[in-house]
């Protein structure tokens, strides 16, 4: 239960703009990073104190890397399991645990775990084989959405039927792999929480994100999202049961659905900062990225109070060669991942329009 | 006059904690940096891309250094002149420029540049010998602060005179080097202020700082000043003069006194980023780091309004072996800056107390 004093390494799996933007949030702390990513010349790597690069399963990398960092921590859920367990046995806190990356690396386990924790679900289907699909897609109302059950992200891995004339092509699309087909949700409003367990049970949820996205990409998040206080608190309170039950540490985001009378359903988890939360950046005194070292740490949270209102557009693709207007804009903070290569839906970087409340 | 593109690379003279936030904020906005220090393990090193340990008048250091950069800027003001010039021989821009060190390097030309500049000054007196200091201070009044003319800071190299008796003592305890004599100034308050001019010629100053120091370090600062509406506008309208006339692009800031009536004397600059201006990290949009980066890479300059009161504490020697209890402080941001030794007085970190407005 000791906490890492400041000076300690915090190891960081993942090299993109996440792995980023903890490493500068650990070196805020005065802790030292290292890096361990598959990708040469990463974002990560280079704000970070030391840096691998090798495979997730190259065992004497990983054996080096758990020998130089104090505990660790990832960017991604799809980290292969066996990678935390590795570092597990040579007696490295990894936070949070391998255990909660298992539960979200599969779609139904995820599902299923979500109702065992009392949050809500929309009506879906099990799929293992094309000729479940035709069936599955008549019980729930003719149009659905087909996930892979495992390594999807940002919209990949997915195909919309509109009918049973559809399954084919959307089994094709997505790989043939075991998937969910899930009823299409008529939702008024996307929104999603960012909260944290720390070491020592504490919990703390920053406010509400409004979500929107567009293929399948998360384009822009406001808040405060315009839900009323009933379904702000019970989507808190979702996120919680599910946080507590996964005996978690760390931060960790859960998409939901609003429906036209307030109801909420569980859409996904992602376990570890968020893109909905990167207007914590500029708009509270602990951002997303603080809290997560800090849990990683063992520190105590930080207060997640925020002290503006503020809307968080992402950058995709060529969107960020506007670079020299965006950092015109007043009351407006603008992040570059120091990605190389502009490719299209590529994350690139985001900027924060600030709301500043009427000084007192 | 064109803007460095994102994933050029800053070079940072100095490894200290000015450096190491310099290049947080370089990183930001997508910017590689590469840290020149005399220092070993150094906090700025440890967050950048690249670091080159050398002796500040290494010359093969230099030239490397220089064909890896695209810009250059430093986190203190006795950076060798050769130094500077060395860079700019190898066509990479140094900004602000080498000139601007010069004049700020030395108390006495400093004085005289802000005399030029029309901001006043309290009265003073020259001094090269142990025997000019006997009548220099009665002029001054019989109570004067003795200081080097060159490099001096946090109080370092400064001796205070209650009398003719103290003048060997004093002049032995500054190094017997050349020196300025400065009357008492009454004042009822220590302001300054942190602005920024870019490449384009635009001026940007945040709010004015009010500080409190402690045996000639700063402690506090806290904003807003308790200022009145034209106070605050001399200081800035002196800063900028003081800044057209150095042709200045950068960050800089001015201390002053304020005495009892309003009015104003001007006591020293920083040509760089100022441990008075560290509360813009966390309440304003654009610190004063990130508006140093955009200076020296050509960019606009940020917007340096601020959305919430402040006040700033640094954390000096081993008060920062509190930080478990201050990482549990409500509406507070901890900043620590990976220094391994907590030598007395020495800058270990700082923390902001943040007072949101209240919400609209």
């Amino acid at each position: 239960m000791s906490a890492l004093p400041p000076g300690a390494t915090i190891g960081i799996l993942g090299g993109g703009q996440l792995g980023r933007m903890l490493a500068l949030a650990a070196a805020e702390l005065g802790f030292d990073t290292h890096v361990f990513t598959d990708e040469p010349d990463s974002p990560a790597a280079r704000v970070s104190t030391a840096a691998t690069v090798a495979a997730y399963d190259n065992e004497a990398a990983l054996a080096a890397f758990a020998a130089s960092v104090d505990a660790v921590t990832f960017e991604f859920e799809n980290i292969p399991a066996a990678t935390g367990e590795a570092l597990l046995r040579a007696g490295k806190p990894v936070r949070p645990g391998p255990d909660c990356l298992a539960v979200a690396q599969d779609r139904l386990s995820e599902k299923r775990f979500f109702v065992e924790a009392g949050a809500p679900v929309g009506a879906y289907v099990a799929i293992d084989h094309l000729d479940q699909i035709g069936p599955a897609l008549a019980e729930l109302g003719g149009e659905a959405v087909l996930k892979t059950r495992r390594m999807g992200y940002d919209g990949k891995g997915q195909a919309w039927l509109r009918g049973a004339a559809d399954a084919a092509g959307a089994w094709a699309a997505i790989g043939a792999a075991p998937a969910i087909l899930e009823a299409k949700v008529p939702f008024v409003r996307e929104v999603s929480v960012v909260a944290a367990l720390g070491l020592d049970g504490s919990f703390a949820a920053y406010d509400l994100n409004e979500n929107v996205h567009q293929a399948g990409i998360l384009a822009r998040t406001t808040v405060p999202a315009s839900v009323s206080a009933a379904t702000a608190k019970a989507a808190i309170a979702y996120t919680r049961a599910i946080m507590d039950r996964l005996d978690y540490v760390g931060v960790l985001a859960i998409e939901f659905f609003e429906l036209a009378d307030g109801a909420l359903l569980t859409n996904e988890m992602a376990p570890r900062v968020h893109n909905s939360g990167h207007w914590t950046l500029d708009a509270c005194a602990v951002s997303q990225f603080e809290q997560q070292i800090r849990a990683v740490a063992g520190w105590p949270l930080g207060d997640p109070a925020r002290f503006c209102d503020v809307t968080m557009h992402n950058l995709l693709g060529e969107a960020a060669a506007d670079w020299h207007a965006l950092a015109q804009k007043p009351s407006s903070k603008l992040h570059l991942y120091g990605k190389r290569d502009a490719r299209p839906g590529r994350k690139m970087g985001h900027f924060t329009e600030l709301k500043p409340w009427p000084r007192g």
